[in-house]
């Protein structure tokens, strides 16, 4: 049956009210760009699909494209096809020229400028060839790699929010460190709050990202964004970040004394492990700065929204490695699927591990990510079989599961002792067999004690993965 | 921090834009009612809850209450707490008086009338008392005595859907089976077709529930409906199911002639075992016939879309047996979650034995409700300890896993040998003891040949579980 005899009718996998639209009106509000086909002009369907992905690129948010069943199959004039789609977000030359000098003035005028960098710097920080760069490089170090040369050009002193961690590499020395208003560790806060003008790039002023709106981050009042750029009550529209950037690092010029400024060190705000209990219990603290000398450059780390994306903060990382934590949205079981996809990014691009620290509640909503099939109808593209499960492409990432018997942060909001807040004791180490892993695809580990912890962490097979690996 | 004060913030768990509310209209699609109590007037608070509750409850359908986080302490009139909601369906008189004469008529008129029961009886057919059932008989079974006391009455032959399945008595001398238009077996497609009148109680015209909008269920012309009754071109609006059916079945005489109108053989259209091949292999119809006598009075059996959709609907069921099937969103995965929450319910209503049939590939999207924690954020609620998981709370769930290693469906309809049709080769058996279960909690069993399966099915403690069973 065709989608127009259809027309009204109560068919499968539909609200049954005959209206086959529900979803696409639905989705209005979490897409950027709604293409429907239904409604397109016959002669203008390839134009307004290309549209959607082009939309889809620049502004880095989701897009639906609506097609009726009947038109699946329709023909439609394949000439687009030979030419690439423009990826290049619009550059307003008047625009970015006045937002360039009106940056570089605020920043020569102040006493101590500052740097901050949040999770948007990732987001828009690539150049327009970005989404070739599975071919060349990988978009993130090179969205990296125009934050670095702009940072090292200025000497500035330079922060990051939690969302902004591992946008900027932590070994430069004007790195000083995570910036999370009140929540920040004490000498960060010192220096960030010491700033008369705080040039912000990619900001997100979110709950979390401010320590619940607290502290000067809230109101970074310079800041390149994704497609503007504001100098106080100034905005500078159709501009995209990444130029931005690359004219602000080709004119900016050292000012006497920037040089001068004082540079909090990195090493303080870490937790050493001179400073820990002596109890062989793992706690966090301990964790954490075990975990950073463990951690390799090119590594992509995975935390969950939990104690992990907390820890993940305060922890020193190695050069380019990408950390993925979901701070806004915030629902928990999105890291082991995150973990998924990752892997198989990291492994088309070579790079390093892949990483995920998540805690057992968090781990129980997701975890047949670890073998689960993907039902995919569309078929015969080249991500279906690549999409999908760790067991199933041989994806080898190495998985802590943090095991505190529940929902630990929710216990600290509401219920201590609730029911509700209690999991069940999963023996996690049965989980690949019982997912059908053959025996040498996989590895686990059960940890109990800081001994246990650091022995496993020195164990060559652990360190270099050649299978999936659960902790 | 209040909602006032929050204020277009950029909060955790929104989409970063300032807008709570995004939710709220995008659920105005799937909801019959929508309280927004944020912008309802301080008195009329407590009113609109309960509306949204009544609406819920009389419509059948879900409603969505959105209440800004600082209004959730605002204190409001307690008084409404002390009146009972009205869940009375409106009954128009006049109306009803019209339709249950305009029925009565058509039918006397007709040679050789019908009545088609379907999915709608089961929805609505609840007297405005049902949901007090808890504490006196199950909803479900009170809704079947409405029917059954109406077909009883009338003699006539009465079908179902696929979606009706179970919504009438199976062990009626006036029960013909099920009607599916072309996909019907041939004995009930005759005698259905041969009917000149069918009365059609709380009818679906879907798809699947008309064999892809095929015979004569397409377009039932007399029909009681949730909250309207049908007699051709007439429409009588305002009257509520239950009240109609009442009246019909006070007022209906016996015509002359009613009680020799042929009846298929319920037998003819279930595939029997004797018409089956030899081989130890077990086939669906092979299973189908020994399950049909395996089935208890009060059973609840939750099926999937798939095989063991099609599979109930050719299976011959005990009295008062409930069957749970979603035939018309048809998302796989459902059939776990759904037995989860009727092994509750049955549970607490003291219904026999809860029995899921799956798929593999089913089963495998939704495994963790064996196991999974409900994270409940509101609290407090006595749902909140009862809603979750089979192992955990005790539940006794027996789950068979028709396992045929793939989307074997999906294989049919598109690639027959692609790679994303094809699952991980789990160990069921294992996955109660990985997820947490002791082990006189749970029993496993995996069979292979007919002989096996016979003997499973006569085993005592397989048929009367006091455990969780997975097949």
């Amino acid at each position: 049956m065709t989608g127009a005899q259809a027309k009204g009718k109560i068919m499968h996998h539909t609200l049954g009210d005959g209206d086959y639209g529900a979803f696409r009106t639905m989705s209005e509000k979490v897409s950027c760009f709604v293409a429907n086909i239904e409604t397109t002009a016959e002669g203008e369907r390839a134009q307004v699909i290309d549209h959607a992905i082009r939309e889809c690129v620049i502004q880095r948010r989701p897009v639906y494209i609506y097609i009726p069943i009947d038109l699946l199959m329709a023909k439609i004039d394949g000439a687009s096809l030979n030419k690439q789609i423009d990826l290049e977000r619009p550059y307003d030359q008047r625009s970015g020229d006045q937002a360039v000098h009106a940056v570089l003035s605020r920043l020569y005028s102040a006493k101590r400028p500052a740097i901050l960098v949040d999770q948007g710097a990732r987001s828009f920080g690539v150049s327009g060839t970005g989404f070739r760069a599975q071919n060349e490089t990988l978009t993130h170090i090179q969205a990296l790699r125009q934050v670095r040369e702009f940072v090292t050009k200025t000497g500035l002193p330079t922060f990051v929010t939690v969302m902004g961690k591992s946008n900027v590499d932590e070994s430069l020395p004007n790195f000083c460190g995570v910036y999370q208003g009140t929540s920040s560790s004490p000498k960060v806060k010192e220096h960030f709050e010491a700033s008369d003008v705080v040039l912000g790039i990619g900001i997100i002023p979110s709950d979390y990202n401010t320590g619940g709106f607290t502290g000067k981050s809230v109101s970074v009042k310079v800041k390149v964004q994704g497609s503007l750029t504001v100098v106080e009550d100034s905005q500078y529209s159709g501009i995209s970040m990444s130029r931005v950037l690359d004219e602000l690092t080709n004119k900016i010029e050292k000012k006497p004394g920037w040089n001068e400024l004082a540079i909090p060190s990195v090493k303080d705000q870490h937790v050493t492990s001179t400073a820990l209990e002596s109890s062989e219990t793992i706690t966090h603290s301990w964790l954490w700065s075990h975990i950073s000398s463990w951690l390799q450059s090119e590594d992509v780390i995975i935390t969950e929204t939990g104690t992990s994306n907390f820890g993940i903060a305060m922890t020193e990382l190695p050069r380019n490695t990408q950390v993925i934590a979901q701070w806004l949205w915030g629902s928990i079981g999105y890291a082991t699927g995150a973990c998924e996809g990752a892997a198989v990014a990291a492994k088309e691009l070579g790079m390093n591990r892949t990483v995920l620290f998540t805690g057992d509640g968090s781990f129980q909503l997701t975890a047949t990510a670890l073998s689960k099939c993907l039902l995919c109808h569309a078929g015969g593209s080249p991500y279906s079989s690549r999409t999908g499960t760790m067991l199933r492409h041989g994806l080898t990432p190495i998985i802590f599961i943090i095991c505190n018997k529940g929902f630990t942060i929710e216990r600290y909001v509401h219920g201590w002792e609730a029911s509700y807040n209690d999991i069940m004791p999963w023996k996690y180490t049965h989980l690949p067999e019982a997912f059908g892993a053959a025996n040498d695809k996989y590895q686990t580990h059960q940890v109990k004690t800081k001994a246990q912890f650091r022995h496993l962490l020195q164990s060559n097979e652990f360190t270099k993965p050649t299978r999936l690996q659960v902790r």
